[in-house]
This record gives structure tokens, C-alpha cells and sequence, in this order.
């Protein structure tokens, strides 16, 4: 194992502090906090009101601030006037801030030295240490730490410990502030604050949608009298304290959570009182022995190349921390809970980027995902209907009961993005394909199958003068041409969906002439290609404005569409973000490489990659050309892009479609694997780069666990599974027997 | 003259309260009240709040209520949270209730006969008499009339008349109702009532942007003791009266309203000080003089068809009503000021539909209406910068500055239907050659061109391989393709632009090789055909999907939007209103009669005729092709639109544009006038109905009046004005000297 195991904000900057924030996010699947700094920053109100419209989110710019707070627990849902069903931001219960001869710890103001801080990959614990001189002149050193329990998802716990080369008398204030807004918007209708017991700080707070979210804190510090200070929504337990000469001085803040819509409800109070003689250090190793159990299954190795193995872990870090166990009513959503830019909802960014992880490291997580679609059918149903269509219609933007949340300023979105619910299928396939578990296309899936198809049958068209079905009026995955005509990834993907229906729809319902009709238009749906045989993104792309980005994009470090005006977009022949390329990318076999790498020439000048779920389909496309150069420059391009010291910027959130992108890039991409909607045999051919030594990782195929390990010039295969495994590595057929392991060696 | 004098109300029926309380609306240009009863309906609250989405006006469905109240000040702007900025209702002022025996009058549920409503167009007054009998068995006869003073335009006149063969006591309530919501929402932030004097009543409202509305109203009845009852937003003064059995009981009411926006500030309560010794009947003189010259100016004789003849001067009096004098801050709203629907915003209507009826009938407000745009240029400026454009981009929905007003949910119109600035331009242009005030163009209305034209070049993409300019990525006038390229009426429109921009450019500060690049690309622009001949609408609009009415369609009776999804109209090949037809009306000379006639039978099939801005379109084409049933039945459509007893419906408001497209169908059309736009030379070719014996007008031909006089087989114009006149009759150029008429028969 290789030392990559943390990240590391070595100085502290006001110009990061927010990148840094995103970045040291931490969860428990149940609940997520962004990396705040336990005493705030100055000047940095989390209460500011104000208006945030509906718009294309890659273009928008958020209210400046040197720091946002983010409380999140998936699920909790309410109404915003103007954006419709968002994620709520709860109150903030990291506070945690000592104050030394009436000076308080501040990032800016204090005279600080040697900061370190740093978020534990593999046991996620975020930790700071530093040196605050006082104005006094007494050097104090300081260590914060915290972690939500991975064994106690209601839990968080925080530790500070103070030293200091003479006794100093300290003040500490450990508090929870309720006056917090969600995208500007006070989703509060009522707050209520007490003083519990002699310790604990209980704060409940009632949304505008009538949910109750509860949290009680409890500050332990030896020999501490905590009194109470603070006025409306906000409340500090406050404690005079000494920090002695000779030994440290240790405060704990525990705090536990709980909402009205809990699906194992527990009181938060019990919850510290059940776990108040539990040491911290004995709650830390439980926390760090259910981490060591997931990383397990899904660490990949990169030696040879630190950057990279440490962007890919971060990657995975975040892809683990928002698993959500067992909770089917939730998805991911596309900030990965570290902010809610998208209001935590649910978009295709599951099915086709985050989906792959959970399906080759962690079958439940995977299932719980698909489950969501299938739970959320009804909403699904009731969406197509309010455009008079029989079927389901999934959500663009998916609410915890699957209703379209999308603001009806976005119509264009909700209205012709209608690959999301072929996406749906996609994924709801692959986890089938994946895990071997095909009988649940035949069970609860079914009906999801036969809806979609349902629905899509209202979408097909047929103009005179053609032989072939159409679907019109469409946006494909590049939202930058909004309603066009036989999208090729669109087309292919419903296509994909009707294939399915006239296989498995009769157990959805389906009758057997509905089949044969899913059977005829899967067949007929066409990819464009023009007399060239360029697969054409749609019809009349190539009759768009030549964009003239020299002149429309100066600063290429922002958005094209942050400097333009959507209207431009619209008329020109400018690409958000792998359309095509995304097509080529999921069913690979069916293109050759010539003509995957004349799509590649063609579109690539006009694509803009403003969305974040470009890079890593790039990477995927140009290892399958063998275009080193470029490929390297998506890999870092998707695996960096939450990396503030390598120009990432996770300030409004993790990009965890792109974790889940960098994570394929890795494992289909440099490890050359083929999903399981492509091949029925593990398949493996590895590409890796010239500096890496070695790229290895355990993968779950066919229900059975294997681990890859894959060095210049060989690949090894274990399998750890139950019974024998074909596999295919190299193009070489072999079978491996339970237990043992398979070497080949490039031919 | 003819006997169609008045529309009449000849029973009442809560059915179509509400249709003629919007047919029955009256105006001074200063303000206008819908036509609602003075003692109003029961279970007709009109202070319900609910919330207006922004969304397709045609689909839309507005919240059922027997009554709508509707009292308007153009350019009484103020802002609406979701709709943006909006006309404002004000307070309902007309309310004059009679009481006997504890008895209320109502329409519904007292005891009626002999009733009787009707506006008389000539005169723009409201009467209503009906025979009331009680509770106690006596019958009451009952009198409205009303008038808002053309004279005096701040001033609103009421009288009441009650007659009984004997002696009844009764109590007569006068108020003024604050509690009312535009849309649904509640602009007033201050509400101040007041008693003053004797006899006054006084209201004040404050808006939420600010603008404050002073209303005063006094009441006149012999002996009377006026007492004040009422709370919060509502208040009336209470009299006990008489009826004697002798001689009829009258009480007058006048209100006069003020606002802070007003050009010359009058104080409502000296208004009615001044006017308190002018007899109720001098006060009707004096306004039914105004009304006089204005009809002599505008009215249009239809001999032979009494529907006809009543369906247009019906119009033509709304048309009147809504003339805005001296005032360049307002245009007139598509709901004619009878309704909030359209938020009281200004619209391509202006310049296409409604300009060319004050332009032939009355220069000046016709001037006040291009002045508006020539005055709004800074904010099309501004409005193009948002976009990151040069020059200027007139507003969708324009408010009293010219602020773009239309909500971002509607995006697709104010970013793609950029022909409203061609329309603005041609307006203009219209104006100028019609009135001969040909300095105009180089005028103020010199930078409107020049700055339109620089926006234009923006908007104007070269495609690899054409040998041609494109204007991509519009919405033409046919809102349901809504992103289109090259839409031909609106490549003509802007070609037009160019042109006229190359020509007086120079005046709007264009450089010479400005104006060199307006000429060349004017020329350049294309209207695109297919390979026969057909003009196409845009390109690829035979790409769309065949919209199969006879299933999605099932009530005819309503707007085709309204039965399907909007994404569906949006890959349909469905039409909203005339498009490729309404550009052969404004360039008939550029199409041979076979290309239009080409267009009309291939787009016909395809046209839902969902706006009221349709059918007087097809009308005038019809026309010219000789399609005598088809333009008889346009023409009924867009004459008839809102006569409640023929089928029309304008309980939202006047079609305004509509009515304007009637004056057009019997001027242009049956009178068969060319427009100034079309030929130097007054060229009148008329094409009387069958059943018509006489169709007659007086016109404003380059500011010299004259009156054209058609009969069957004849037509016989007469020069007004002080300078002989040319005119082309039947073909037949001809002079007629000053003072004298020239009759030519058909050759």
C-alpha cells in the first residue's frame, strides 16, 4: 500500500478556504458536512437572503463568500419559491471555537504557524493541527478532529485537544447556528434551541415543507461548567477552562442527528447518552473498521505516479462517503451532498457515471440505486401523463419521490432531455448484467422497462418520405443544442430500451403485439451518418453558427457558456459536452475505430467540455485510439477537477460524476476493462501509462470478487470468488479456478 | 348613416358576464374600467390571491370568476414577483348599489325584466335599464349610464335613474373597493381612505414600486346625507333616499383619478371642484364632441350586412378608446386595457397589427406610438448588451421604459422572436411614408435604425458552404417552431432593416462602410424555397413531426395548445398563426399569385389558428387570391372575435390586434388600398363581398384627407385636403383636384 492516503491543505488560504471546504466534505451516507472550520471565518455571513433563479448551472455565478456551510441529510426536502423541491441546508453544529484572553482562533486574524490540516482517505477523518501564538505571546497548540460515524451514521464527533508550555486559561464555545439559508432561501418556520442536562444543546428546527430536524450536541471537557449564551437562532455553550503546563486540555463535541423521515428513527439525546461512556478513541476505531471494509473492496492502486494515485483515492473517498446504505428513497446527487448548487437532486449523472463504481465494488450500494428508479415508477408515470403521454417519463431533475423538479424556467431540460429514462433502463440493465442478478428484469424492474418503452412510443415519429422512425425534438447529453432531431446517443439509448421491453416487457405488462412493436423500432431507429459516414450528433448540427471561440471565449479558464448568452449557444455549433463520443463509450463495439476516430476529429474542435462529465468519456475514447497525449490530459482533467492545488475547484461541491468518471477512466480506461453490458467474460486489456508500475484493484464480476493487478507488460487476475471464472485478458481465454490467480503477459 | 350604433346586451346571463364586461369596457386614453355592473355580483370576490405562472397565454387557463374587475392607467407599471413588471389594477370605483327594503339589486338573484345593456359606440357610453321588481312587489325602473370624459380624461361620470309608479324608500351605497389583486397578487404596500367633505369619497394607493394612485368620488343626489361605512380596503358613502312616485330619483357619481406618473398632475378632488356646476348633460356633450371627431375621422360604412358593420365599428371603437393622446410613455397592450392577461405590456402587435389604423386615420397617435419606440431605444440597447450584442434589441414585452419584461420561463420568446425588431423598424418606416414625415427617418429615428441594424449583424452567421448570410436560431411570428433557421419573414423583415439602415444609416451615426455592409447583406439574406418553388416558413420546418389533429385535437373550440403538450407542439409541424402568409401581406408586390396561393394550400392544413392574430392575416390573403368563402370565414373570425353573440369571447380583453386586423381586412382588403408601404400612389382596387352594397371611409393619405366611397362595380374617391391628389383606381391612374372626387367604374 502506498502512502497516498490523505489529502493535504498545507497552509491556509481565505483564496481556497472554500475549495477546501467542498473538498474535506465528510458523511456518513446518512448525513454529510462540508470541511468548515470549527470557529468560522470572520466577516463570512451564512444567513445572507437572497435570489437565486433558475439557470443553466454551469453559467451561474453564486454569491461570493470566503466560506458556505453545508449540512445536508439526503432526503429532506422542501419547496424553494422558484426552484421547486431542494435539499435543505440544516443547522450548522461543527462550532467548536476557543478563545484565549478574549482573542478568538481566527484562520485570518491570529498569529498562526505550522497548519496543517488533512482529510484521512481511508479512515475519513479530517484533522488540523497548528500553532496559534496569542496576543499574549503563549504559543498554544491546537489539533482539531472530527469524523461522522461510518458505525453510527446519526453520530458526528469532534475532538479538540489544546498544549501549551504554560498554563493558560482558555474560554470555548461549542454551539449550533440555526440561521442558515438553502440557496438564499430561510426554510425555516420554526426553530427551537435549549439547554439540556448540564451539557447539551438541542436544536430542532421545522421546514416550510413540515419536516422536523432534530440535533443535540453535547460538549465534554473535564471539570467544564457549561453555560448558556446566544439569542434567536443561535446558541454557544460557553465553559471557562485551563489549558495546563503539563498536559493537554481535551474538549469533545458529539453531536447526533435525527429528521421525521428516518427510516430506523432514534431519539438524538439517546443516542450521546447510549454512547457517552464509549471513549473516542474506541468510537473512532469502529468508524475506521467500517471504512477499512469498504476500501477494501474498492481501493485501486496506482504506483508510479503519486498525483494520480491520490486524486483517483480522493475520487473513490467521496464515491464511498455517499453511498447510502440501504436507503432506496435516496439517490446521489451531482455535488456529491458537499453543496446544493443542484438542490440535491437526482439526475442521469447516476445511471451512466456513478452507477459503474457501485456496481463493480459494492452490490448493495448499486441495488439501492436502481431500486430508486423502480420505487419511484408512480412519479415517473404521473410525469408523462402531465404531458397526456401513456408510460413513464423519469424526472430531469428527480426529487426523493422521483417528481420533476426541474423549474419550468428549464423547461427545455425537463421537456427534451429525454434520455434520461432511457438512462434509467441502461442502469437498471447493467446492474442486472453486472451482478447476475437478471431476474430482477423480470421482477420489480420490469414495469420500469415496459413504462419507458410505453412512454418512448409516444416519442417516436414517423415523417413521410422516411423509412425509419424518428425522435424529435430532443436534447441530447449536449445541452447545448436543445431541441434537435435524431440525437445519435438518444436514438441509440431508446433503441436499447425497446430491445429490452420486447424481451423482458411481458413481464411488466406488456402485451405480446406491444413487444413486437419495441422490436420493430429498436431495429429502425437510426444512427445518422452523413455520405461521409460521420455519425452525426443529430440532424442539422452541422447547420449551427461556426462559433467563433477566439473571439466569444477569452477567458478559457471560465465556462464558454459563462461568457456568452444561451441564445449564442443555441445557434451555434458549440458542444457542452461527449455526445457522440458518450455513445461510442457505451457501446463500443458497435463503431469502428476509424470511424470513432473521425467523430473524435470532428466534433472535438467544436466541444467546449463546460460540463464537468466531459473529460472522463474523453479519456475513455482516446485510450481506445491510443491517443496518449490526449488522453492523459482528460484523465487529469477529470481526476483533478476537485483538487484545488492542481487548479480543481470543489468550492460549490464535489464533482462526483467525475469522481465516478475518473474511477472508469481507471478501470475500464488504463485497466482496460469492459463493462458488463459489453462483454459476458471479464474482459481485460490493459493500456497503462508509461509512468505508472502498476495499476491494481479488487472488481466484483458476475457476483464473484476478483482482484487485478496489472504491471507494465502483465496482468494478473485472483479470483477470490466461489467458483471458476473465464476471463479474457489480452484476448486470451483462460479460466481461473477459485482461489488462485492467472497471469498473462502482453502477446 | 347607418343604424348600427350600439352593441346591445339583450338579456343577462351570468354565462357571459364576464365576456361583455370586457366588451363593454370604456376609456380616455388617460384610464379605462371594464364594463363591470355598478352593484357587482354576488360569490365574485375579486381580491382571491393566487399565483400566475408565466406561460403560454394562448394555453393558458385563467381562475373561473363570473366578474373581473379591471381599472387601468397605462404605464402604471410595477413589479410582479414571478411575472416581472406589470400593468397594475386599481381600485374599483364604479360601485353605486341600490337597496330596497334590505333588498339588494342583483342580477341574479332579484326579480329583472325589461332589461336592456348597450354601449353606444358613437357616443362611448355605457347605458343600462331594467325593470326591477322587489320583494315588496313594486316595480323599479333602473337606469346606468356612464361615461369616462374624452374631454376630460381623468374624469369618470355615472347616473343612476330610478322611476316607481310609487313612493319607495331607498338607500343607495357608493364606494370605492381597494381589496383587488392584479394576477392574483397584491400590489398595494399602503392603502389610505378617507371621507372628505360631505359627499367624497377619497382613496389612496401606494404600489409596491412606488407609485402612488389617487382616486376621489363624489356622489350627487338631491337632499341626501351621506354616511361612511365600510372597513379596511373598502369603503361607500350611505344615503337613504326617496323615489317618488312622481318624478324619477337621480344620483350622479364622479370619479377622478390621479397618479404620480401623470404629465400634466391634476388633483383628482379639484377635478371634481371644477366640474361640480357642469350639469351631468353638458359633460355628455362635451365628450360625445370629442367622440364625433374622432369617428369622422375613422368610421367605415358597410351597406348590406348589419353583422359586419357592427363587428367592425366595434372594433374601430376600441381602437379609438385605446388612442393613448400626446402620451409617448405607453403603447397599447394586446388586451386593449380590458384585461391584465398580457400584464399591460407593449408587443410586435403595435407596429404590425394595430399602426396601420391610426396611421390612416390619426397621424398624431400614430406618431406617439413610433415616438415610444424611438423613446425606449436606450433600454433595446441595454436589452442587446445583456446578450453581449452591439446595437439594439426591442423588448418581447416591453414595459413603460422599454425594460424586456418577459419572465425568464419564457425565454424562448424574448431570446429567439427577434423579428420584433424588424417590426419596430418597419413601424417606423410605415409611419414615415405613410404620413410623408419623411425627416422623421432621419431624425430620432435615425438611431433606432442604425442601432437595430448593428444588432441585426450580430444575429447574422455565415455558414461553411452557403453561399449566403443566415439568421439562425429564431422564433418567427409562428410561436410553436421555436427555435428555426432562416424564417423567412423574419430574413425579409430584417432585410428590410438593412436596407432602409444603408440608406439613412449615416443620420443614425453608421459609418459609410456600416452602411455598405447594412446594403449587402440586406441584399443577401434569403428567403429560402424548396426545390418547387414553395417559400419556406424557416428551414426544416417539413422536418418536423405531422401532427395528427384528428386525434391530439379533440376541441376544436379551443386552442390546439391547450389540448397538447407544448414539447409537442415544439416537434410538430404545427403553425400558431400566419407566418410565411403574413410576410406575403406585408411584401405582396415581391410573391406571384401562384407562389402565395402555393403557400396557403400547403401550410393551410397545418395552421391551428391558436392566435387571434391569424385570421385577419389569412383574410387579407384569401382576399387576393380570390378565395371569396375562405375570406368571408377569416373575416368573420377576426371581425367576430369579440362579440360575445357570435361566438367571441373577450372576457380576458379586447383582441386589440384583432380589432386592428378587421380595420385592415375592410381598408386593405375589401377596400382593396394599398398601403403606403406598397405604392407612392394612393391604389385602391376594391373587392366587395357579394352582399355588400356600400363600403365607405375616409383616409389620411400622405397627410391629405380623403374619403373612398365603393359600391358595386364603382368606387369613388374624394380629395379633402388642399393639394390635388393622385390615385390609382381599378388600375386607372388618375388626378383628383382639391375639393373634388373622381369616380371610376370597374374597367
Amino acid at each position: 500500500m502506498n502512502t497516498c492516503r490523505s489529502v493535504v491543505e498545507p497552509i491556509f488560504s481565505v483564496s481556497t478556504a472554500k475549495a477546501f471546504e467542498g473538498l474535506f466534505t465528510q458523511g456518513s451516507g446518512y448525513m454529510h458536512i462540508r470541511g468548515s472550520l470549527e470557529e468560522h471565518l470572520q466577516d463570512a455571513p451564512q444567513n445572507i437572503t437572497y435570489h437565486r433563479k433558475p439557470a443553466n448551472v454551469t453559467a451561474e455565478e453564486f454569491p461570493a463568500a470566503k466560506a458556505k456551510w453545508g449540512t445536508y441529510v439526503p432526503g429532506v426536502f422542501d419547496p424553494h419559491p422558484h426552484l421547486g423541491e431542494e435539499m435543505i441546508n440544516l443547522p450548522f453544529f461543527l462550532g467548536l471555537t476557543p478563545f484565549i484572553g478574549g482573542e478568538k482562533l481566527d484562520m485570518e486574524a491570529s498569529l498562526i504557524s505550522e497548519y496543517r490540516r488533512e482529510l484521512l482517505l481511508y479512515t475519513a477523518v479530517l484533522r488540523r493541527s497548528l500553532k496559534w501564538v496569542t496576543r499574549l505571546g503563549v504559543p498554544v497548540g491546537v489539533k482539531f478532529e472530527r469524523f461522522i460515524s461510518a458505525a453510527r451514521p446519526n453520530l458526528c464527533v469532534q475532538r479538540v485537544t489544546f498544549t501549551s508550555p504554560s498554563e493558560v486559561p482558555i474560554s470555548v464555545r461549542a454551539g449550533i447556528d440555526a440561521d442558515v439559508r438553502t440557496n438564499g432561501f430561510d426554510h425555516f418556520v420554526g426553530v427551537d434551541m435549549a439547554h439540556v442536562g448540564k451539557d447539551c444543546l438541542k436544536c430542532t428546527v421545522t421546514t416550510n415543507g413540515g419536516d422536523d430536524v432534530h440535533i443535540v450536541s453535547r460538549v465534554i471537557a473535564q471539570g467544564a461548567s457549561w453555560a448558556l449564551e446566544g439569542k434567536d437562532r443561535r446558541r454557544d455553550l460557553v465553559a471557562s477552562l485551563t489549558i495546563p503546563c503539563d498536559k493537554p486540555l481535551v474538549v469533545e463535541k458529539r453531536s447526533a442527528v435525527s429528521t421525521g423521515r428516518d427510516l430506523c428513527p432514534q431519539d438524538p439525546y439517546a443516542v450521546l447518552t447510549e454512547t457517552a461512556h464509549i471513549p473516542y478513541e474506541v468510537l473512532l476505531d469502529e468508524h475506521a473498521a467500517v471504512w477499512k471494509e469498504r476500501w477494501k473492496k474498492a481501493d485501486v492502486i496506482i504506483e508510479g505516479d503519486d498525483t494520480s494515485q491520490l486524486s483517483l483515492r480522493t475520487s473513490i473517498y467521496h464515491l464511498l462517503r455517499c453511498h447510502v446504505p440501504q436507503d432506496d428513497r435516496v439517490g446521489i446527487d451531482p455535488k456529491g451532498y458537499a453543496g446544493d448548487a443542484y438542490c440535491g437532486r437526482y439526475f442521469w449523472d447516476t445511471e451512466i457515471y456513478l452507477l459503474p463504481f457501485y456496481l463493480y465494488t459494492s452490490t448493495e450500494s448499486a441495488k439501492t440505486l436502481v431500486d430508486f428508479r423502480v420505487r419511484t415508477l408512480p412519479a415517473a408515470q404521473a410525469n408523462a401523463a402531465r404531458y397526456g403521454y401513456r408510460g413513464a417519463k423519469y424526472a430531469w431533475e428527480s426529487d426523493t419521490y422521483g417528481n420533476e423538479c426541474c423549474p419550468s424556467a428549464n423547461w427545455q431540460y425537463s421537456d427534451h432531455q429525454i434520455h434520461v429514462t432511457a438512462d434509467v433502463v441502461y442502469g437498471i440493465a447493467h446492474y442486472a448484467y453486472a451482478t447476475r442478478d437478471l431476474d430482477y428484469l423480470k421482477g420489480p424492474a420490469a414495469c420500469v422497462i415496459t413504462e419507458a418503452s410505453r412512454y418512448f412510443l409516444e416519442r417516436v415519429d414517423r415523417r413521410p418520405g422516411d423509412d425509419y422512425p424518428s425522435i424529435l425534438g430532443v436534447m441530447g447529453p449536449d445541452e447545448y443544442t436543445p431541441i434537435s432531431h435524431n440525437n445519435s446517443y438518444t436514438n441509440r439509448m431508446v433503441s436499447f430500451v425497446f430491445d429490452l421491453a420486447s424481451k423482458v416487457g411481458k413481464h411488466g405488462g406488456a402485451s405480446e403485439s406491444e413487444c413486437r412493436t419495441f422490436n420493430e423500432i429498436a431495429m429502425a431507429l437510426p444512427i445518422l451518418r452523413d455520405e461521409t459516414g460521420l455519425v452525426l450528433q443529430c440532424e442539422d448540427f452541422d447547420r449551427l453558427a461556426e462559433p467563433d471561440f477566439g473571439k466569444l471565449w477569452p477567458d478559457r479558464g471560465k465556462p464558454f457558456a459563462s461568457q456568452v448568452s444561451q441564445e449564442r449557444l443555441y445557434r451555434s455549433k458549440c458542444i457542452k459536452q461527449a455526445d457522440v463520443i458518450l455513445l461510442m463509450v457505451l457501446f463500443p463495439h458497435e463503431f469502428r475505430e476509424a470511424e470513432i476516430r473521425r467523430s473524435w476529429d470532428h466534433y472535438m474542435p467544436y466541444t467546449t467540455h463546460d460540463s464537468s462529465l466531459s473529460a472522463g468519456i474523453h479519456a475513455l475514447v482516446a485510450l481506445r485510439l491510443g491517443l496518449a497525449e490526449e488522453s492523459w490530459e482528460f484523465w487529469t482533467r477529470t481526476s483533478e477537477i476537485d483538487l484545488p492545488f492542481r487548479g480543481g475547484d470543489p468550492s460549490a461541491g464535489i464533482h462526483i460524476a467525475a469522481a465516478g468518471a475518473t474511477w472508469q477512466v481507471a478501470v475500464f480506461g488504463f485497466g482496460g476493462v469492459d463493462t458488463a453490458m459489453q462483454s459476458d467474460v471479464l474482459t481485460v486489456c490493459p493500456r497503462l501509462p508509461k509512468n505508472w508500475h502498476r495499476l491494481a484493484f479488487p472488481l466484483m464480476w458476475h457476483g464473484c470478487p476478483v482482484f487485478i493487478d496489472i504491471r507494465p507488460g502483465e496482468c494478473r487476475i485472483s479470483n477470490h470468488g466461489a467458483w471458476e471464472l473465464k476471463a479474457c485478458i489480452y484476448n486470451r481465454l483462460c479460466s481461473i479456478p477459485t482461489g488462485q490467480s492467472v497471469r498473462i503477459s502482453v502477446p
